[in-house]
């Protein structure tokens, strides 16, 4: 795997980079559908961007395309994964709270197809510690830190309760994980926000944005 | 339930829109911890967000709080959910696509518990449909349209397989539906994008986004 020349990533904005997993899930299904070129144009009718912000996107990570023929789709979306830290590589993720929800999380196919494995899961509840879930088996808190340690896990998944959430944070940071994918219906702030990534998973909040939009176009019928 | 004066509201900024449900959230879990007022310091320290940023966004939708009293809890919170559209109303879902992650989705208890019901289930699986999932009987997609009427539906959640999404996208904005959440895989346009909402649920991508972070503070060991 080539190593791309994105060190200076400080200088990126937020914003860029929050699409660029947009662009590469685009890429995969154009990939699927056997497309061998793509146009900025065909690139940003699929993903509802115009084509100068696409071309501005990627002019972050070098020159990709070639004038008048476009992008080729298989070496942009290499190009993206490997940007994007994924590559050939998997990334191990420990999930804390087997609850209904975290069951769940267990559950979803897109994980492991993606190259995110959950391989070991964590629970407080003593009536749960050692039972199976699916492969796994769950284990007890205490055994957090040693076994994100041994099984080279770079990403927490949180799915405990909201009243839990600050401290299974806590004990995850303190654990070394510097990635948090959080399902609890809290905001929650690292220890250390510059080396500690926390992305919030709430549908409630989607679905609150767009309630608001449709209040304010007229009130929909009782 | 009193009507808030907020019918300027194309004059928002999206990115407003975007924190309000986090700021209900806060509110919420507030009042549930017996809080009275909130300074927007403080409310600003649960959420990550400047004191002054709090103090702006809610600027928007008239005069909350009392200077050196901070905000009532309670007050606001009610005055969010009104300006949400959630007040006291109930929101009605129709799930499309019952897989294992549409019965994951509906397996999910906070839609309920926020005012948000999934009233119908739809498949185009004909070995499903007559089934029962939960309290409801899945449904031939042939009846979507008139179901969408007849109860009332005004969020659409798509959980098809992506290639099978932007049709059902077209179906649901065809039956009147102006607001959907969209677990397919997938960047959809929805035909009249000036009055239906489309809001993507997409862990990988959020995971992507991660990744880009922990590879560019160096790469993690093997």
């Amino acid at each position: 795997m080539a190593r791309p020349s994105n060190r200076a990533s400080k200088r990126i904005p937020d914003n860029v980079i929050e699409r660029l997993p947009k662009y590469l899930r685009a890429l995969i299904r154009m990939e699927e559908a056997s497309k061998e070129s793509v146009s900025s144009k065909s690139l940003g009718d699929a993903l509802n961007y115009s084509p100068a912000q696409i071309r501005k996107d990627l002019s972050y990570f070098g020159r990709f395309g070639k004038r008048g023929r476009g992008y080729e789709v298989k070496k942009l979306k290499e190009r993206l994964k490997s940007i994007l830290g994924l590559g050939d590589r998997q990334w191990n993720m420990a999930l804390v709270g087997v609850g209904k929800l975290g069951r769940a999380i267990l559950g979803y196919g897109r994980f492991a197809t993606q190259g995110f494995r959950i391989v070991a899961a964590f629970d407080r509840d003593p009536t749960l510690v050692s039972k199976k879930v699916g492969s796994l088996t769950i284990q007890d808190m205490g055994e957090l830190a040693e076994t994100i340690r041994n099984r080279e896990i770079q990403i927490g998944i949180v799915a405990v309760p909201a009243s839990q959430a600050q401290e299974v944070i806590a004990q995850l940071e303190n654990a070394g994980i510097k990635a948090i994918l959080n399902y609890a219906p809290i905001t929650l702030a690292p220890q250390r926000p510059e080396e500690v990534k926390i992305q919030d998973v709430d549908p409630i909040l989607q679905l609150q944005m767009m309630t608001f939009f449709m209040k304010n176009q007229g009130e929909p019928k009782k």
